[in-house]
């Protein structure tokens, strides 16, 4: 199984409900230091997993709609905790929704899956993983 | 496949048994970054893979049973070596038996598995991952 | 001259005013990863710069009236941009109040100077080291 | 499953062959940090993985016909791009084949499978997990 | 004194003319990731070091004239051996010219010292630093 | 000023006396990563702070002293806690005397200063800088 990753970050305001998230109830934000790492089983025809630079540019453009955003007020989120585990999610499923649109080029529909890993701090991630 | 990982670290002294553990025969020690990784298909009510603080609590805990320590000591491992792999071994044993003792919470119940990567320099790390 | 850094992180919303600030202007947050650096000439009785165990408590202390809230609230920081220098500014000041209160111990008081840096992503940081 | 890693560096030049490579296509160069690691679903007779001094030696063995070479003249690569997937590949399959020749001991051949990754950046890396 | 760093990256090709560099003498290449540290002693009137994103902008657009590239066919090195340290001098003195150009605002004209420093690899790194 | 900087790592057991430690007085052990940063304020004839294979056979060697070892054993720290500042100290102090003894070469002479900085986990460093 060949792996390719990019990073890029975003940074964002968010508060959650339910009493097991304590002090996080409260209005704050965080900079989610994303890795996105695309997997299949055979290279394409240029040696590649998918080319970087589509890879780099997708998931940037999908970061864009996040970016320096209160996510309490997107309607994208609307009653639901946006945990490092749901944005994780979210990335993910925007990404192979590129995918599927041909942002990452022809060679990108052998994809197999692609993860995706949010960095919180230097002592907490979350990801999601899931096919394409 | 969701995950969430929790970093914490502990240090203690040991010695190998065995010529082809070489000059780390003698007394010596290390400190170990560890990662503890869990993991599941679906999150829980919450939003999450397991709750963050729930999960660093539990993990701190585990670690601090061999924190500060000669492992040469230890009971728990006599007649063993405590090399990377094995204390992650054991580290990932007491954690799954602090999930079934529902330290992590009952939404805990419903993970897959568990990962502990312990990081012993900057160029060497062991894991092991296993069923919850 | 002698050094030694605790690590540590904390979690706001903020926004800031001013056109150079773009996209920032909007209400964000930020994820913010401390190193505070103690530093001195020579080493205290016990052949420490401060003990770390004083040191971590403190800077946790430090971060806690900071932790998990949205900065544009605090009357603290009333009519300033909480920017990341801004904000290892603060910081600074009040490890520094604390070492003159005494917080870090008698020994704290042969410190020369602190360095207070802010990791915001993988790529920025901004910091502020000033004398005690 | 219990998995050990060793890591290196080497430095290389070398030019790519095709449009979707844009500027790549002149000759440029990289460093790529090598992680390798090593798995199997049980310890060996000594409590390891691997032994890491066998498996870093190893390692830095395979890098070495590699480092500070331009790629581009290697005969080995003839007729092909060398890109990060290609090279974790390369690296990949010339681990397995040491370990099929005894390099790293006899508990070695225990082993389930291997994963090299090639880190080009702080932002990129590339990866290739095949069986031993 | 405050400090403000942005990172960025770039790859070259280029070879050492001189013993002492033994295998380093041979076409080979490096990845460098790159730190440009801004500092001064007192904030501009927005609270900051300088504008993170013309920092960035201006860091991109300085590496833009070597990236990619084999340097032993840059007339700007004709004669010399751009080592770690050359090479971070090099673009710190770009870095000077383009703040005295504008580049990086007026408010940049307050800036006392720039540092850039190049990581080669996970275990080296090279850097100047000097005024503005 | 110029600076170049090399890590290795050793790891060693030892305990430490006096009621500030707390539980580190019982027998534990560490990790040290160790990143050995040489200065200058002009370059050597050829383009280098120092030569980065001579710095690393150098700092090697040094730690080769301390490596495996019970640090409680040793009599270059009989009667002192060996702790992170102090075994930077010391490190330092050895690598300053290879200097001296031309270990370095002799373009190193030129040197102004060194700091040793000891990763002691992933949110605690201590170091020590002085002169050459």
């Amino acid at each position: 199984m060949y792996s390719l990753n990019v990073r890029d970050h975003f940074m964002i305001a968010h508060s959650f409900e339910g009493e097991i998230f304590g002090p996080a109830q409260r209005l704050h934000g965080a900079t989610y230091v994303v890795d996105a790492t695309f997997r299949r089983a055979e290279l394409d025809a240029d040696g590649l997993v998918v080319d970087i630079g589509l890879a780099s540019q997708t998931l940037t453009a999908v970061l864009g709609d996040l970016r320096y955003r209160n996510l309490d007020d997107e309607p994208a989120f609307a009653g639901r905790n946006t945990t490092t585990e749901v944005l994780a999610r979210t990335i993910h499923d925007r990404l192979v929704a590129a995918i599927h649109d041909g942002a990452l080029g022809e060679g990108a529909r052998g994809l197999g899956s692609v993860a995706v890993t949010l960095h919180e701090s230097h002592v907490a991630w979350g990801s999601y993983e899931g096919a394409v």
